[in-house]
């Protein structure tokens, strides 16, 4: 049995730790960091420095694990990504070993997009599990470009590339946040009145942004997109639609 | 001319500071402070203390401001806020005097339901307006019952108590978060498959947070609030509702 906290480590800017994160890290006993496994040897790196950087506490073991790949002869997702989180939880536990006090650095904010807690709910029990909260993609993006994130007391979505091309723009909301977006679903939408605030890598040193109307900065978009993506082996995008 | 850094704080734990906002507190000349106005003297005093915390820059000054009230006799909401924010600009011009570095600390996350940004731009052009992102109540909540906000792959909605008393649940989500909610708004839809997490003063030592099914504890977190907001004088709560 052992305490897990999962800490919020924002967007790729060391500088996103909060203090409450920095404390949590040097609580920790162990301190659970993927290889890579994402295919982002960078991020792998990025998150050990950001570790090393804030950790004081001479007791505390950084333990690097391998990512254990999807299982793709699975052919059910749901039942994929199930197993999937089990091999992880699995290997999260033998790199564990007797340590009573772990730490999991969760990109972003733990409860945005993010297995993280899925994963932990399969060794702990709910109430050994802290989370401490963190800067998301969607706020760095907001920062970068210096723009509200909603309209005077109006609502707005967060949804997935996959949904914004399944089913349009969302019903009931002016402004649409969109994530995991491999594919520059913004494409799929009619871009009539839709501006776009579009970052990638937002908040970290490789940081490009482009804002304009969806009409005329789409397709430099998309361009853009492949040639970063050429460039680092791996991209992280992330934008905001506002209609009207 | 000056420049303008608007720093995310996060939600009231002096802990959800960032190491950027930590800097940007520290290389502004001058560090804007309401005095309350938010009829939150706890507040005003606890955003002064979490500046003090963290300020070495002897060559740093905070200045105190009193937030102008609304004028009530103009009947109309935008024409009556417009003119607010006018007011409000002048003040923070006339305390600023004529320092090169400003800052403005800003609850949670400059983004999220907050109107610092649109009051910047009558004083000082975008290019010279910095955004410092921060932990919003959002994530607070989510790390402070340890669940994550969205379902896997699924979209969700922010929203207003007024408008989910006016339009409902949201439409196409299974997920929704209300903020700015006066009165318990969650009393207008229909209880039945609703679970709702529900955080007040989330992050601060004041926390309180209920969970469950609505129909159990709409009644009890009706009264919760009532309680707490007698006792301390002020409430600040939020919640998540999911359906199925
Ligand atoms: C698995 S989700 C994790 C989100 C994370 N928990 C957060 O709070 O931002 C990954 C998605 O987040 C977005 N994202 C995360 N970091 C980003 C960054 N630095 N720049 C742009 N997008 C980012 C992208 O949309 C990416 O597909
Ligand atoms: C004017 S908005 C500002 C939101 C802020 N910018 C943020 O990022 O959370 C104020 C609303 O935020 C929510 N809120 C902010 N801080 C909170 C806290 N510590 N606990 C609960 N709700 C909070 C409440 O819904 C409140 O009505």
């Amino acid at each position: 049995m052992f305490d897990l906290t999962l800490i919020g480590i924002g967007t790729g800017n060391p500088d996103h730790l909060t203090l409450q994160a920095i404390k949590a890290i040097n609580q920790a006993q162990v301190i659970l960091i993927p290889r890579k496994g994402e295919g982002k040897a960078d991020l792998a790196e990025l998150r050990l420095a950001i570790c090393r950087d804030v950790l004081t506490n001479p007791a505390t073991r950084i333990v690097e694990f391998d990512l254990p790949v999807r299982d793709e002869t699975i052919l059910d997702y749901k039942a994929r990504v199930e197993d999937w989180h089990d091999r992880i939880a699995a290997v999260w536990s033998a790199a564990i070993g007797d340590a009573a006090r772990v730490a999991l650095l969760v990109w972003g904010d733990p409860s945005l997009y993010d297995s993280t807690l899925r994963i932990a709910a399969r060794l702990v029990p709910d109430e050994r599990v802290t989370v401490v909260p963190g800067v998301t993609s969607i706020h760095a993006l907001t920062a970068a470009h210096g723009i509200a994130l909603n309209e005077i007391g109006a609502p707005f979505v967060v949804t997935t590339g996959r949904r914004l091309r399944d089913e349009g723009f969302p019903a009931g909301v002016d402004t649409a946040v969109v994530m995991l977006d491999g594919e520059c679903s913004f494409q799929s939408i009619d871009p009539a009145g839709v501006t776009i605030w579009w970052g990638a890598y937002v908040g970290m040193a490789e940081q490009v942004i482009v804002a304009g109307p969806l009409s005329e900065v789409g397709a430099r978009i998309v361009s853009l997109r492949a040639a970063e993506r050429a460039r680092h082996g791996w991209i992280m995008d992330i934008y905001l639609l506002r209609r009207g």
